[in-house]
């Protein structure tokens, strides 16, 4: 039965990858285009493989280092021996699956714009199947990566269940470290060259945007994919893994059984198949209109997350038997969660609403009034959002026995944050087609194709937008539901530690070690939002230093008879990006195990605790405000209060150039930072029990 | 030996108001100017006058309102019939040191104007003057309301300790409603006033700030009153209280005895004491520098606090007795992280330092990065104080005797604040200063009173720049102390009611109910900010567009042959701030209420803590954030990056306009409603306790 269970998952997450396979093989048949496509789409390709090949070699560095402190940990008996590779895979899993998104993003923009000169359905089938290809690319990794651990430890090394789940939390801890240094590293480079970009091309030169003539339109290009792909595909691989293995934790904690560790694995494995037959659904007519498109797109996640809530409650009724049966009801509030938080990101920042309509109108009396306006937007959009989540969190703990049993009840949290992620094949998939569409666009504008591709283009790049915000509701919000889970679960272990009880009975919210925690912890999100929001403003800098540089010392580039090197762009702004990274991910590890050794246990839970109310609220705010402003620019460049090139669109684009390091870069981090914090807190637990000074 | 110390604390008080009048007469005997000078000032006083009668009419009904609630409830058995009328009377005398602050400042105005054309220490002392006024009667009217209480309930009502404190807890609930509205309102008003002026006058119509041609001068002037004056008095006379009560309470919970209540008492009777003291230090000689200036003020700070420091320790020893005089160190770790945390805003947010300087920087590259930057340099500000009070918890946590038991480690973390505060006679002078100086500074413009006099005018207002960065220093650091405390009492005052004991026995921070009041709480002030920063923006826009229908309608204006229809601007920002100030004050009195019936008194404390933790940070974030824009522009204009009128400044106008409701409004508003929610909940937990839904 158990070994059943564990090769059930394991074709499943096979499946997943033969289906990203099959996807891959197929977008690759299309055409690239012309030579100048061919060619464009070549440099955007080795920019970003130059860049991510010089990010995994500082990564690795970053590994090596953290293996042999875990090497040395396990020496002292501080960890069991098979944590540090745990902890590698992790890393190796999340930078692989961020690679392949990268490969076929690059090799399907040319595609892309080529097939939107043909029409825009084929050109969306295109972007899709690319998307398509990630998305079953993360989840087919995250659940292989789950399945070998549970397998080999278990069934090789025979080890309790207990320990399983000990070690695999430690690959998460891998996966994010991974994926902050992607998010962050990503964030800041493609800011860096958008910003960069648009303030001498756009606002000095006056030139359009993605014109060939601005020496960062390359970098910018390549942006995209190293960020809005790479980097999200690192990120949403850390939230799948540190979702299920989180739940199998508790689980394991409150049932002593295999099949609450089982049950999360199999909703996954379940979700991957729904995922599968929902993509099938996402085709529409020749000529279809933009409303269209995106029902066509809503078709295939909405009939998958039906799909899913049906197929759950035999599943669950089977694994936990009929006692137990009411945690179906967990999964069922994570999965509706995700999606109310998608409609409540797409009300306050998409242009049919009331917000971002309002935003718009605010860009008439000028930059000031947008800024405060889009703040205000932003903060007051963190309101609903902290509803759901509380509700969901209140649902999921009550209905799986939290009266009775608070470890039964933390299941059902966990659990709801497995069910909000099970849809995140197909999801994925519709979000991460953006930036494809939005490459494709730039490959058009470059090569020159004409306002009618353009428009295509551009028509599939804004539908992106909406499904981006669904997206950014289920990376936000299961973010917070994984790491109240991981919380959890970090006191699970402490308590199982030799001396760990003791420290950590006091977690009365009015002890003052729980409350120093408490506050630090809810200072890092600003901090860390500090950090990568000057460390997007110094790259940009140097960026807007160069491209000035280059307009003016190369003759006949803005006549368009010298090329821009844009070589120098890219170098530039990897360079810069690369740098700037460490710093934040530096500070995302230590933290933790500073405030364990100064504070003790009770400290690191108060600091959790608070790292994840302001994080999420900072997420949601940034992500919220960068969103509207980009929304509110795009509704006046539609003919809106004086349109393109009047006053309000100036003070729009200054609205919009400070979302962009709040939305791309600070923001989606900060969700990534909540369960890095709780994932190293987990691995060090035993040093800091040992050496704790205060509680 | 009780009534001695009664009787002491009464007349520190009345000493206190008594030196108030003397300083109050010795303004009022200078002249204040030519005709001219005279018309202006009226106006301005004719102004802040009708918007506070206005106010205090509205302010009024609700207390009317809440006053009969609690007279219901207090027929209901569930509160103690003295509750309503403690709460009326923390309402009347937080207004009244508003009102009477406003009224000094406002005839003191024109005559530090005019007595800055004789000279820049002629003024400064006027000015500080007038502060002290308002100084001291906050401080006066504070111990004398607690002292009158005190009397009453213990010896002529004979209540037990436990039941006096009680009924105190009431009137910080009236006070802290007051400032809440006497801080939103005015907040508003000035913001409104000002964003609306420089929108249309300076940077529209081309005009220099203050000059008399601007329709909204007036308003703009009648603000800095309202808000920074007569709102900051609210404001500081509920935080001393709130210091004071809080800590009242803990210490008869923790040892029963009136030692331990009367200490705190004591400890502001000195404070007031010194204090006066300290102000006979603030003279300089003819001709001094600014940086002598300053000198002059901080001898008379730093003199007053090290007095209070020396006159504690036998005080505490006096009063304590030898087994608890180390509690001394919690008084003097609560006066030491005061200051700190004023210079570490002052680091920040002063142009003499790289923070503000690298900000001003940024202006080169447009208004989107020194908004970028400028929000990066608040949020990074926010980690030396959360770290400054982190260590003062600890401190005064652990030599009170935390580690054997709680309830004395709470009551040493409440004397922390007392000992902040106790300085605040004096350092509210030197704070409320400012707004004269302010206020001259237009007078001396409108009057036409040339170069030379304007120039020390804005020698003074730049100086009272700086004691700003101080003052708010201890507004927040003592607004997070109190509010720990408050959070503390709410915990003790539920444990002493009937069934309470079990309703709040699982304080746990990861019981559910603990976390969501945790996730709610720390979205109040995302919110809050939000509404007050909508407001400001609602409130200018009608600004906005009354300046420019003047412009446009007053043939002549321009050309300085008309006059402007000031009151018209004046009444437009005090009927749209007072409408504007309803809704976020209602919400602050609803939510703790509505949280306590459906999550019980656990969800309740959680909410106090997330709301605790991330108001402080909102509210260093923002104030920073806002004050380092200020300088910036200030720095650009003392001829840096091109001086006033380049393109460097225009960005930096953009920041300074952004930053205005941040630090005026938005930013100390938060403060006051940490501490109301405390209150609020304080008030109403028999009800919780009776008619909860959950936990």
């Amino acid at each position: 039965m158990e070994k059943i269970i564990v090769a059930t998952t394991g074709a499943a997450s096979l499946i997943a990858l033969l289906f990203a396979l099959l996807k891959a093989k197929k977008v690759l048949k299309f055409d690239e285009g012309n030579d100048l496509m061919k060619k464009i789409s070549q440099s955007v390709r080795k920019g970003a493989n130059a860049y991510l090949s010089r990010q995994y070699r500082i990564v690795i560095v970053f590994f090596a280092v953290i293996f042999v402190i875990l090497g040395a940990m396990a020496i002292m008996k501080l960890l069991t021996p098979y944590v540090p590779f745990a902890f590698l895979t992790g890393g190796f899993f999340s930078g692989l699956s961020g690679f392949i998104g990268m490969k076929i993003a690059t090799a399907s923009n040319a595609r892309t714009a080529n097939a939107c000169r043909e029409g825009l359905n084929k050109g969306l089938r295109i972007a899709f199947s690319a998307g398509s290809v990630m998305g079953f690319t993360v989840v087919g990794l995250g659940l292989l990566d789950i399945t070998l651990w549970v397998f080999l430890l278990k069934f090789v090394f025979k080890l309790p269940d207990s320990e399983v789940t000990g070690a695999m939390l430690t690959f998460g801890m891998g996966a994010s470290s991974m994926a902050l240094f992607a998010r962050v590293g990503g964030g800041i480079f493609t800011k860096a060259a958008d910003v960069g970009a648009d303030l001498v091309g756009k606002v000095e030169a006056g030139i359009p945007e993605d014109d060939p003539r601005n020496p960062a339109v390359i970098a910018d290009n390549v942006g995209d994919n190293v960020g809005d792909v790479a980097g999200m595909g690192a990120d949403l691989y850390e939230s799948y893994v540190g979702s299920v293995i989180s739940s199998c934790a508790l689980g394991v904690s409150a049932y002593k059984s295999f099949g609450a560790m089982a049950l999360p694995l199999c909703i996954a494995a379940i979700g991957v198949l729904c995922s599968i037959v929902g993509t099938f659904l996402v085709k529409t007519k020749e000529k279809a209109t933009q409303k269209e498109l995106l029902g066509a797109l809503s078709r295939g996640t909405n009939f998958s997350a039906i799909l899913i809530a049906v197929v759950s409650l035999p599943l669950v009724y089977f694994i936990l038997g009929k006692d137990n049966w009411q945690l179906y009801f967990a999964i069922l509030s994570g999965l509706i969660s995700g999606v109310l938080i998608g409609q409540s990101t797409e009300y306050y920042t998409s242009d049919s609403y009331k917000p971002t309509k309002k935003l718009a109108e605010t860009s008439q009396t000028g930059s000031a009034t947008i800024i405060i306006n889009g703040l205000s937007v932003g903060m007051l959009s963190t309101l609903i959002p902290i509803i759901i989540v509380s509700v969901c969190v209140l649902v999921s703990y009550f209905v799986s026995g939290g009266a009775s049993s608070s470890a039964h009840g933390l299941y059902g949290i966990a659990l709801a944050a497995v069910g909000m992620l099970s849809t995140l094949g197909i999801t994925l998939a519709t979000d991460a087609y953006g930036p494809v569409a939005d490459n494709a666009g730039g490959i058009a504008e470059m090569a020159g194709l004409g306002e009618e591709v353009r428009e295509r283009t551009d028509a599939l790049d804004s539908l992106g937008n909406t499904t981006a915000a669904t997206g950014k509701g289920f990376a936000i919000g299961s973010a917070a539901l994984t790491a109240l889970a991981l919380m959890a679960s970090y006191i699970d272990k402490v308590k199982l530690l030799p001396g760990g009880s003791e420290k950590i009975s006091n977690l009365n919210i009015n002890n003052p070690t729980v409350l120093i925690g408490l506050f630090i912890g809810a200072c890092l999100p600003f901090v860390f939002a500090a950090l990568t929001m000057n460390s997007v403003g110094r790259a940009a800098q140097s960026v807007v230093m160069e491209v000035r540089r280059q307009f003016k010392e190369i003759t006949g580039l803005m006549e368009g008879k010298a090329d821009a090197d844009y070589a120098k762009c890219v170098d530039l702004c990897t360079k810069s990006s690369l740098h700037e990274m460490v710093l934040p991910t530096v500070v995302a590890i230590i933290v933790p195990v500073a405030v364990g050794i100064v504070l003790g246990c009770s400290g690191v839970v108060g600091m959790l605790a608070g790292a994840t109310a302001t994080g999420f609220l900072m997420a949601v705010f940034m992500s919220n405000s960068g969103g509207a402003w980009d929304n509110a620019k795009k509704y006046i460049e539609s003919g809106h209060f004086g349109g393109k090139g009047s006053e309000s669109h100036k003070a729009a684009v200054v609205g919009d150039t400070v979302g962009d390091p709040f939305k791309d870069t600070s923001g989606p981090s900060i969700n990534i930072l909540i369960k890095l914090l709780s994932m190293v807190s987990i691995v060090f637990a035993a040093l800091v029990v040992k050496f704790s000074i205060l509680g």
